[in-house]
């Protein structure tokens, strides 16, 4: 008899939100070197081998069911026997095989949403990546995993010895319950969406008279940012059902480095690029708003009045200052914006923070309570998250795991999404936009290249310091579509 | 301003009947042999060419437009403006790049529903194809074209003159009306359908006393078989979304000379090697009925009382008669049943031809009227069509067509379809299932070969004659999933 059990209204909030248009799967793209010594059938041995799995953890093991007459609610039902030949699949890219190819192939597939019927995920490897390289592509519904979830379950079924091929599948390695409960960032978060749901009309209430607080307390100069104050832009309506992807792949270093020159932090500078580049990209299109562009960050902070069980995770708003030409004063502006956001929601009690987070974070309340939708003024204008990730290489089957891309879900209101995972010495970006909404998504990633180039040049005090060769090769490492 | 246009009856029928478990798509499989002397990157070039494209015929160019307060019934709008990188796509086979691995790809891109926000086609050009050879998979939603019409308008798109290379890409080449109007065989049936559904009732009303009579008229040794009188299979109950995809090629000769031989018609030999692969594969899983499967065949007729206007479509009951074990006898009662059937319906009216083709066929009939939806005794248990194709060798920019298999919708009560195109003294079988209620499919595909030869073995007095060279080819020219 399978084990049964109710949705999480977090869950449940993420399933009813599926939709056509709107599929709530999110997916990481993971880039490999085939081992040196590499057999021609290498791939078909490792999707053998994959397929062979017996034994299933849980998220990949469950199914949802749907309510019947009896049962007027969804449930998890565990234990569901999988076919493996469904769920792993073998493709390959048409030649030359470059990212571009690969950028295409992510686009399409990220559109298909995953078949309800079945347990909510799929790996794709892929083969025929330009200089001996192949890629796995891991979709899963948001319902049953998160960015930093994803990316522990994907560590763990990765080992750092290039030689160890003794790793457990992905959906049969043991997955530690901490990933499930309590300890997490993710999880608070999802305690917080829960917990302030459930009184859903008292945490909007609470989270009103915060936010009147908060406005009551900012005047013209103040550099705070709230919910709502986002201007209308290209990113923020209705979306379509197809998605379109573009990757860059940065030395960690650089990033580092500027950072310190510039007296930020490193996440300032992924807001910088990203601001850069979105100036640009709106510019070209004669898009660009006259108010700036707001970021939604997701933030981690620790409560001021409950400092022992961990930090609880909100979001910050910040001023992309896409108003201003000169990047010197951008990343300014930016800075402010950040570290003001940050440290009136560090004053807050945790409550306040989970009550604040819900009202914007949870998909129910964007899109009913508030009546959101892509139909009114955005909460803000684009997601901006920075998903830290392994610090050593890591392998799979002896082969190295190179880069590791996020690929997220958009929705109506938010067409475009930018995360980045860091790894091994290395930052990786995902843009993940609405293919009709967001025309010519390739250039966000190349003009994110050039908007690091440009505050490379305006704060390192030698311009030899930039390694033109690293920025060659991070601009050639890009995929879209 | 674009055009609009309502839809038709039978149109809206195939749109309301969409789901995710039920996507009304349908398409073509075209296998193609690489010029000779073709550049490396001839598919690149090839797919660049149809990518320019700037004309757009009917039925490619139209868009469903859902109903709007204001208009209460959807609408085609057409003459939209196509995005050709999105319905023009290039795809690639992993390594080897056999049928099996172009079989299990075809099944997941028939899988995957059509985007409704889009004109309702889709065309993969696929490379990667063993032997030199690539592949193209073109999808279409039913509401905008059927098989017939669909192999005359791949028809256009290529050219008999092996050096041509100026056909028209298949969305720009001009389509002759009567593709679309109430010269050709399948438009007659659609007219049939509509206008029975005009008056559901009667039509209901009608065919149901021609039914009633029918059966009074028949007795136990009668081989006529009547709607509604096939026993319930594997292939009869609910479907989910993921599909199947085998397919067989024959040398048509080999058909030919067994059906004169046998003295029966080739449509006769069609049903009869589907026949011995059926009994063969239910035996195997233990799920052969003891009464005898009944196959729904497409029939073209001439009403007795109408002569002038063409033929009308219709759907003959097939006794298989999978029930027997001999081959001989087995054909001798096929072949009974379908001159039985034939006759009969030979002596109706186009009245009474169209009411009785209406209630077997409307999909909304089969859904509501009669409450069927695969939970009570299937109309018959498997449609077994033969659509006949151009008999001349075509080239598509210089590209050989060395095959074309029809991949089919497959819906509630029928979990699996049989079909085969005639190409160029080829006959090539594709056959099509839903994953989940028929497993093992390219057993089918790998069975009907068998039966074929097991056919020639018993009814071609010199076993001589079994041309062992062309058995093994087609044996070895299958694709499944």
């Amino acid at each position: 008899m399978p084990a049964k059990e109710r949705l999480d209204l977090n869950e449940f909030a993420w399933i009813a939100m599926e939709s056509p248009s709107r599929p709530m799967h999110v997916a990481t793209l993971l880039v490999y070197s085939l081992p040196e010594d590499a057999e021609p059938d290498f791939l078909n041995q490792l999707v053998a081998h994959l397929r062979q799995s017996t034994e299933f953890v849980n998220p990949f093991n469950k199914i949802l069911r749907r309510p019947t007459p009896l049962r007027p609610y969804p449930v998890w039902e565990r234990n569901y026997d999988l076919d493996l030949e469904y769920h792993v699949r073998h493709l390959a890219l048409p030649k030359p095989g470059g990212e571009r190819e690969l950028g295409m192939l992510i686009a399409r597939l990220h559109s298909n949403p995953l078949d309800f019927s079945r347990p909510l995920w799929e790996y794709h490897i892929i083969e025929g990546l330009e200089n001996n390289r192949f890629a796995v592509y891991l979709k899963m519904h948001h319902s049953i995993v998160d960015g930093i979830a994803g990316v522990r379950m994907l560590q763990r079924s990765m080992s750092s010895d290039p030689d160890d091929t003794s790793s457990p599948a992905l959906w049969s390695a043991p997955i530690p319950e901490e990933l499930f409960e309590d300890k997490t960032t993710t999880s608070r978060l999802r305690r917080a969406l829960t917990g302030a749901r459930r009184s859903a009309a008292s945490a909007t209430h609470v989270a009103r008279q915060l936010y009147d607080t908060l406005k009551a307390g900012i005047n013209d100069k103040d550099p705070l940012l709230l919910p709502y104050q986002a201007p209308m832009t290209i990113f923020n309506g209705r979306i379509g059902g197809q998605r379109r992807f573009a990757t860059q792949n940065y030395d960690f270093a650089r990033i580092r480095k500027l950072s310190k020159t510039a007296g930020c932090t490193v996440n300032d500078i992924v807001l910088a690029i990203s601001a850069g580049a979105l100036r640009r990209f709106l510019q070209e299109q004669n898009a660009l708003p006259g108010r700036p562009l707001v970021g939604g960050i997701p933030v981690s902070l620790k409560p001021k009045d409950d400092q022992s069980a961990g930090p609880a995770v909100s979001y910050a708003m910040a001023n992309l200052a896409t108003n201003i030409a000169d990047p010197k004063r951008r990343l300014e502006v930016i800075c402010e914006s950040t570290r003001r956001a940050k440290g009136v929601l560090q004053d807050l009690s945790r409550e306040e923070i989970e009550n604040f987070t819900a009202i914007i974070m949870s998909p129910n309340a964007m899109q009913t309570s508030l009546n959101l939708e892509g139909r009114t003024p955005p909460v803000f204008n684009v997601n901006i998250s920075n998903v830290p990730g392994p610090t050593e290489p890591l392998y799979l089957h002896r082969a190295k795991l190179e880069a590791m891309y996020p690929v997220s879900a958009v929705t109506h209101g938010q067409a475009l999404n930018i995360t980045c995972y860091s790894y091994n010495g290395s930052l990786s970006f995902g843009y993940s936009g609405c293919r009709d909404s967001v025309p010519r998504l390739q250039r966000l990633a190349v003009y994110s290249g050039e908007a690091l180039e440009e505050l490379e040049a305006t704060f390192l005090p030698d311009p030899g310091v930039v390694d033109i060769g690293t920025a060659k090769a991070a601009r050639g490492k890009k995929a879209s579509a």
